[in-house]
């Protein structure tokens, strides 16, 4: 069972509710003798941090993380390292805001989970939007930094390729831009848009959605467990558990429907060091559920934030009719702090995947006991 | 772990090769007293079995199903029921035309899993595709017949939505169609198009994607369990689990990207029964990983057919490289077969909530002990 | 998979170690709705505290419990519920004196898991022995104050039965004179004995075994689930993860090996209301792995403290023989406090079971739907 | 969840009833590359085999297994290996006397789970027992025999140590002894006795209770992991869940609680090889639920057989009280067949944890990514 567990061998179990004292997670079966320092985790939460610029909401929150459990310092190198016990991650809240909240104590945010809260529990922390706050993602990415130095070699980057209708230029791609930007975009010409297209939503009290794309290279071939353990299966869990999210594609995803068998078929050769190399990636990097050795590719849709200042039609608890208007501090587009989320999710996936796949693969007579040494 | 399991309460674990003597399926956790007969498995095997047109594969296979546990029929009134004891269903293979494989036994496949599962398993059964075949799914169907017993009331159908780049006209939907012509296509005028267009596809020697619907009524508000046994979740997993799926959705899916909060957010008054109503279903029935009450509406992408009859470049396992064109018997469209599969998917992951449901919510003091009687 | 989790439904993940800042537990699956303050919890980690009397160790920690998510308190009621989200509660370190550890940094005390750790994870928070230190169980009876809650008619409680090789009289057992004495014996007699007794063992650095029994009266037939998920099998793996337990026995447990079929079976009658009575239980109140309405009775045995004055031979990590006397602060009978830890496990199974119960049962057509209202 | 499941990364459903069609399991999670044929499963099969001696039941049972899923046979060396994906093992059900048990269809047998799966289930199929008869366990002893071939250098053996009172003498022991005498007994003189006292046990239609004890030599040290997934905890609950289980112990077990400190410590020094090694096994080979590299020594205590020619009291269904006799063919000491059971879970419990083992391990930079070579 996973209510708000993630993860077979690398798990992670988040906690917390937007305001309450503290949000965090505990990671079960982190790999010994990794170096770990808080400082390693604070660097992935600032990329999702709230309140740096105006496309964000303006909840101040130093999110500042400590380590409560499963590390040890050796005195002789003053190096940290992980354990093989609970890591354990806890960041406080700060800047709660409980009584911006009192209007919607009784009434349902549409888009929200306010009536299915209700509906399956019968009570509800409903002061920021309680558990189903995106404030839980800040667990996640810091539960991403851990993953990301299990599977070092591989490199897990986010961009953000769609905002509203308007897609970026796959053309301008530049890995480096999506950090120069407010947005995580690739493409410098659409973030450039994007600044004025954002302002006008944010100005009219609005929302709007966007698609994001993460890419996982460096992953070796034969991560994955078929049938339902496959890798893009789990890939699929892991990005739409995030607040949000209502889509997810692998490679050309939705596109293959389109694309005749010859189109989509991902030829191989030999490379130059005489391995094969496919000459195309449709497939995302995953065949079979299994990685093929290519660059992982997944995107993810993110619905326009659900709060915004345009009243709409509701009902409350009491069941009468009423109209609601979310007041308090939000982000004009959630998919822009979904991006360092999404990467997360991957790491922490792949991270799992890769101890997965150590503890399915080498049965060759002999070899078991070597392992230790 | 979850390598051929899916589901935590309503569990099914899935075996078998294309060319083995047998698939089948172990499911784990149906609740006892629910009339189970045979026949009412194979009446959705029938849906799903190849050979009946032109449009699917020529394999013929009976596909008949034997349940080998977990059910016992009373004396008394002669039902069969089952018992909460584990349920085997076995279904023999008939028609494995091994030989058509013999020239695929060192060459990759493109788009295949062959590649994937030498460079994981360093072995594969490359008979019919072995474990990788759609063939698995007919198991995946047989537990979805019994699923939809634990959930009588919920009534779930599958449609194809959009074959290549031709998408039906919603407006045309007529669930009754989708049962009479060859492609579970719901608007007559595209599936009298699919006919014309298939046959050009199939004797090309081509192949081509899909887009499948599938609809769940009358669920309860409730099921789901956050944050990451997330109703949305789940299904997402269990869809993009099925061979070929490349991408998954949920209610507007990717096109709620572009919705901007006020056209995205479902609305809700009160309905004339004073029960609250949603005005629209662009969630797709699920908010915050939690049913809402509204159908369920999940979407997936199936790539076009890997197996075609045009040459494609690969290499082998020998590390030359060569060409391939597969001449087993293929789908053109595997997405048509994939509809009854996804439709069975869904049934397994609702039938799996509605349990998980029942062993989370209902801690009234004096109620447990109540249950029993 | 379940390193650090113990439960299904009923989710206990227990971190920290013995001198880190803090240990504690993240609870996911508690249903919603149940009254739950800090003081409820207190009350049970006070039975487990150490420094309380000279048989235990002289440790002082206050041991207060912090709940940091997954309750709200409603404003109308002033009373704090659950909410269904994962219950995080937190103890912090106050009294960690690592200084009295340096000596065992290196070397390998008899009977620790020094030896066992430093072999698997090439690591270790030697300082009080880590994460296996016995500090770890006060997080597991936090956690079973909260298991306590969901099945509030079933009465759990413990009692030590016998101290090294001296056994109760069990004509004298009261339940009222366990809570009296310093050994949660229920034999005021033994009790007596066991005073003098102890203080010898204490007196001369050494250390003794004990064998604990926990009784769970109340609880209803047919909890527990056949075969691998038995309520026998489940008691077994939970108390035998306590620190020092060596056996774990249910009913007659080893002495049903010396019985006839005509001795061990527990014959029926009915009872004056009608309903099925047991004559006897030797069963233990398990069947089939099924409850059978009677009391559960699980015994198990704890091996005496390892960490003793007497030095004992050992070998270090730089692989040179060496002698050991450990000179911290210990329980010369760790069987004392493992009482209440026992309570705590087997309230944690018998939640968790009582919740998968109510997720395995219960298919009759129609009542699905009426669960939520 | 695991109703019927046991294992993490190894992981054996077993399925089937006494009189049904088969019984059998499906194992998923072996390593491949493992040579396997049904030979190598029926050797094992026919140390369980009922039948064979006068001191076990009559019925007639081929037990003849069938792999129908998850291995491939090499064509080029002949060679049946594993591949990675689930294997199937069925063995078909062929001397079924089921009018034996018209007589307790309604009636609850004393001992026996009828009473409890009534309860829980409101249905069970009564014809020997049905899902709770020891048949089940021929399962188990099926898969044990996968097990042993991914820990193979693992050598696991089990031995009856004492029948009803009577104890073996263990300065007599030999374990190819336990391998001539018809009760798996060590000790030839005791083996002797035991003929004739079965002999007398079983003439007055009446059955005793064995104590079991299973030894796993040459498993290294590190296998196991704390805190829930201890090694000894997971051994407690797989033999625990073997029908008439009442008791597990590991090393001293329940004698430990009358040891001290001093004795109980397992001293250790440097062998000739310069390796730790320790000076005796009171732990039995377990530490902080980790092995220790000494042989791994479990016991478990077997109640005597319910199935009794002596008329016992009862009541039925419909709530009448009556006698029941149980006139089917049944073990006398069903704890002899209980040895290779015992072995088989230990050997599925090892198994187990070596591949969790791998997937816990070794995240030193680098290294991860030379696997799969």
């Amino acid at each position: 069972m996973s209510h708000n567990t993630i993860g077979h061998l690398f798990r992670v179990t988040t906690f917390g509710e937007s305001h309450g004292p503290a949000i965090g997670c505990v990671i079960d079966g982190c790999p010994p003798r990794i170096a770990l320092e808080a400082a390693d985790i604070q660097a992935f939460l600032e990329k999702r941090r709230p309140g740096l610029t105006r496309f964000t909401t303006q909840r101040q929150e130093a999110d500042e993380v400590k380590i409560l459990s499963g590390v040890f310092r050796d005195d002789a190198s003053g190096r940290q390292v992980t354990t093989g016990t609970p890591i354990t991650l806890l960041i406080e809240n700060t800047d709660q805001r409980s009584k911006d909240y009192a209007a919607i104590k009784d009434a349902y945010r549409p888009g929200h989970a306010d009536f299915t809260y209700d509906q399956k529990y019968g009570v509800r922390d409903h002061r920021g939007g309680g558990r189903s706050s995106a404030r839980e993602t800040a667990a996640r990415v810091a539960a991403g930094a851990v993953a990301r130095k299990i599977i070092r070699p591989v490199h897990v980057r986010g961009a953000l390729v769609q905002m509203g209708p308007h897609k970026i230029d796959r053309a301008n791609w530049d890995w480096d831009e999506a950090l120069r930007n407010p947005f995580f975009c690739p493409d410098a010409t659409a973030a450039a848009f994007f600044e004025d297209y954002l302002d006008g939503v944010r100005k009219a009290g609005s929302s709007i959605g966007a698609v994001i794309e993460i890419v996982a290279e460096n992953a070796p071939a034969g991560w994955g467990a078929p049938l339902y353990g496959k890798l893009d299966s789990e890939l699929a869990s892991a990005l739409m558990s995030i607040n949000a999210v209502k889509g997810v594609e692998i490679g050309e995803g939705f596109a293959a429907a389109a694309l005749s068998g010859e189109e989509n078929a991902d030829e191989m050769r030999l490379g130059r060091d005489g391995a094969p190399l496919f000459l195309s990636n449709h497939a995302g990097g995953v065949l079979g559920g299994i990685s093929t050795g290519q660059p992982i590719v997944a995107r993810f849709a993110v619905k326009p934030t659900s709060s915004i200042l345009q009243p709409r039609r509701t009902v409350d608890r009491a069941g009468a009719e009423t109209e609601i208007a979310t007041k308090g501090r939000h982000d004009p587009c959630v998919g822009i702090r979904a991006v360092p989320v999404g990467e997360a999710m991957v790491a922490c996936v792949l991270a799992d995947q890769f101890l997965r796949h150590r503890g399915q693969i080498g049965a060759e007579p002999g070899w078991p006991f070597t392992d230790k040494t």
